[in-house]
């Protein structure tokens, strides 16, 4: 292999692999990125047996190739270039020398023959394609990835559940403490599919999404389920997920379908005397009490080594008065994912699970968020 | 106790004061800050039995009296009040409640009685006063505070030297691998002094020093060296140190006379290459090769795990070729310690100290660094 590529082409695609590289393999090659150069083109791929993510770039080849090095090794090195053209070559053995043109900066590295680099798997040709805008893709992650299980022993909560049925897509988490569910309308894109994506996969795509935003203005992401394979195509980077092949709890059985009270409150305000009461939670629990009376929400907290806090909104509220524990953070997962500036509390009673959604809730997108209470 | 005091007073005496309380004590008491509030005054007060810091602000003070609150939990509940006033109270028990004046918040912390907190040392008051600009603390501080031993159990060197005598200050320290001495003149202050200023103590006074930059023009600081202790008093705030009782290595006898060779190299692009060839150096040693040839300076580094590097300077030097062996990192904190456009680099053989200088020394002003060789 030899070609020359600008510095900032090679940086991009190599960041967006060394996510997906595996450093703590049993297989070491898992840990590299595959450059594979053909034509006038340098493609960049990674995986960990699960995930995959390939990117390509225009590129000066002077000779085709193909050779896998230490992912992270080759990422530092990138960035201590100088700006400008670097020169890429493999010796035999596959050691690759990254040379900077014009500079007598170089470095050379361990490679292993691309050869040796395990395939990654590709959509049949005829697999259906789906298109969503990236926008709508981010927007379902980041109302729903925070009560994604991490327990990775129960593959069935540890990943996120995906589905589209007619006009509506719509994103499902659930660790069992709490549920997030986002729904939308895409105008005009009926189609039919499941896919329950594991929680590596939901940062990496996240992450992906925010990079393609950042790059451009309403990008699309192309979705293809094939095999037991799905692949997420966004701005020229293909990302293939080994989906879970496992039953999603049945969440609709877990959202209430009303609770006996609503109660609009400020967002953010909500967000700030909840992170400042918390401080006062235990560190086991992390439980705050929220209390509602006529006109006001107290939120308090207490714990035997660091005292007490108080703290007090007014809302429009007027019925009995109720005092639910709960822990804060999940409350602050969901009011961090929301941009309104009101949101609705759902409460019944004090062992009954709270419902919180969007207080700009549309037919075209709806969200909610169900909480159950602790014993504080 | 009772007292009104605006949000940003209280919060920068408390967070000055935080760094020294030891959370880490068998004496629980030493986790705290004391509060002690009399006439219009409040002053916040931590040590560590070996370090002390108080400061004092204009409080209205309704009730005088004093209290100890752990610091850590008070500095996390006065960063979440809302900007403005506080009012802090109270209570027999110690107990201890702040509140934001116009807002419900409200924090109760558990407190002890300020007559169990213990003493700060104070200096007689006939201990002779020297004053120093801050600027030139913070210099002498910048240039040597990075080759202090972290070895706790070698007091003499887990801490830098202080010597003033006549009109010239000076700060030497040492790990045994690498020295640093940085001295100056003080025009018109001729004075006497020699203390062994732990490591500890060192990086509060840095702190000190940077606050007080930032918040005035040419702030000074006032050293009064009294019994076992030195009292530092810089912008209102009193540092008292207990030093070391300790011999400081002969440090005269390490510092190289002159070395053979001498070079002017470009201080930036020699750090910046150091740093990116010192990416492929074994992580053990973080060693790197420095081959000094005429016309050049070469940077070589190998692993047997990542490879290999090579950068190259254009210096003016002509003279035999000559290869050493160094840690990186002793390098690049001498080079990043400095703010000239060049430094100078003299060696002797392979086996010999180099030393590193300022590349605009001057009799007000002069720095030497002196690093030991590795065998690579």
């Amino acid at each position: 292999m030899d070609l020359e590529i600008p510095k900032k082409d090679l940086l991009r695609l190599v960041s967006r692999c060394q996510g997906v590289a595996d450093k703590k393999s049993a297989m070491p090659a898992l840990a590299n990125v595959l450059l594979a150069a053909d034509g006038s083109t340098l493609r960049v791929s990674a995986t960990d047996l699960y995930l995959g993510v390939t990117g390509q770039v225009n590129a000066q080849v002077k000779t085709p190739g193909s050779v896998a090095v230490p992912a992270r090794d080759l990422l530092e090195r990138i960035k201590a270039m100088p700006d400008g053209p670097l020169h890429v070559t493999t010796s035999e053995g596959a050691q690759t020398t990254i040379k900077a043109v014009g500079s007598p900066r170089r470095y050379t590295l361990p490679g292993i023959p691309g050869a040796e680099f395990p395939q990654l798997p590709m959509p049949t040709p005829d697999a259906p394609r789906l298109e969503l805008p990236v926008d709508l893709l981010a927007l379902l992650i980041a109302r729903t990835h925070f009560s994604i299980s991490t327990d990775e022993t129960r593959a069935h909560v540890n990943s996120a559940l995906f589905e589209w049925s007619g006009d509506r897509v719509r994103m499902v988490s659930t660790d069992g403490h709490r549920l997030s569910k986002m729904e939308a309308t895409v105008a005009g894109s009926a189609a039919t599919a499941t896919m329950l994506i594991p929680l590596k996969a939901i940062h990496e795509l996240r992450r992906l999404a925010d990079e393609a935003r950042a790059e451009k203005d309403a990008p699309v992401v192309t979705i293809t389920q094939s095999g037991p394979s799905a692949f997420f195509t966004i701005a020229g980077t293909q990302f293939s997920v080994k989906l879970v092949d496992a039953q999603f709890p049945p969440y609709q059985q877990v959202i209430p379908a009303m609770t006996e009270r609503s109660i609009r409150a400020p967002r953010s305000a909500l967000a700030d005397a909840l992170k400042a009461i918390s401080l006062a939670a235990s560190d086991r629990t992390g439980g705050v009490k929220i209390s509602v009376t006529s006109g006001s929400l107290r939120i308090t907290s207490e714990s035997p080594d660091t005292g007490n806090a108080f703290d007090e909104l007014t809302i429009d509220y007027d019925g009995p008065e109720l005092t639910i524990g709960f822990n804060a953070k999940y409350f602050l997962d969901v009011l961090n994912g929301i941009d309104d500036e009101e949101i609705i509390f759902g409460i019944s009673g004090e062992l009954d699970p709270a419902v919180l959604k969007a207080g700009n809730e549309s037919s075209e997108r709806s969200y909610v968020a169900v909480i159950m209470p602790m014993r504080i």
